[in-house]
């Protein structure tokens, strides 16, 4: 039986506007300041969004962008229709783009490589601002 | 070092039937009842199945089986050849949606959003009968 | 607050050479022996890299290669173009296949499907050693 104490969690705000990706490494890293070696956990509570490491500034999220349209198009056809057009695509977005990545944590740091960016990526236009949870799981 | 005790985890049956999405929100609401803070790993020990978070009841899933037939044809040629055709797609399929989901846990409480539901993805017809997986990571 | 112990962690090289995918569960099902309870995380700093849990050895590593071609196509117009062509295609990789996935474990052992190995992603062919994290939390 594991301990039960209280887990160390928090909930941000992230301002997405109408950007499909969004950076959020820099809180992430603030989040995991000072709590010692485990596990941080990235989670989206939203349904239209996911979150993914991957490189940013060099046009890969731009990329990303342009791969999503090819593989879930906007104007196709979904049974989903609530909301503004397009929005059937971004409710099947988080099966593919999980809104759940866990991060190993050393002395406080996400161990994540050089090129490697937490980013949400949500494709919603229609919601600009999201929350995010961040936990720490101790090692 | 951390300590090593015994996790609490459970293997529950999911009845899949030829759907390729099943609710599994109740049995992962049940599961962690109780359990405090921390974190519940779902799990699918299957290798053509795969977990995801996603609204259900308005569509989407459906639009979701759609996606996946456009994204990975059951038709296409595959070197898999194993079972009934187009079954070499289901072993595809979990490269995209995983088959590990990590969810925050309050209070015994998983904090999904308003309209996220846990769903098992899983094309292949021919195994009406699945396994599910679920681990509590205490906080 | 959890307890802020050390984590057992350990960072492997993989030498991936010229294939998309790697069989990389060997190493996981040494790190976790003897570790007892919890879960182990398999995550990949790297940017152009992923993590998935699938069949090898009937056809379905060839599968995902050609579907990653269909999907991700090596010769599109991608954004971002350092390195060697369709390098930009390996940038976008990671968002749909994650570098991060969390294993069940009990007694030491990853309780894995029959057919699932846990499997390097990786269709950078510059690049053919790899570090793989792998990080186990406490139960």
């Amino acid at each position: 039986m594991g301990h039960h104490g209280l887990v160390e969690t928090a909930l941000i705000d992230v301002r997405t506007g109408s950007r499909p990706v969004t950076d959020i490494t820099d809180a992430v890293l603030r989040f995991c300041h000072g709590k010692g070696d485990g596990a941080c956990l990235v989670f989206v509570p939203h349904a239209t969004a996911g979150v993914a490491l991957m490189e940013v500034g060099s046009g890969s999220d731009e990329d990303l962008a342009l791969a999503l349209e090819s593989i879930l198009p906007r104007d196709a056809e979904y049974r989903h229709r609530h909301g503004s057009p397009g929005h059937g695509r971004d409710h099947v977005l988080p099966a593919f783009i999980s809104p759940s990545v866990l991060l190993p944590v050393i002395a406080g740091t996400p161990t994540l490589g050089t090129w490697q960016s937490v980013v949400l990526v949500d494709t919603n236009a229609d919601n600009p601002q999201r929350k995010v949870r961040l936990s720490f799981l101790p090692g």
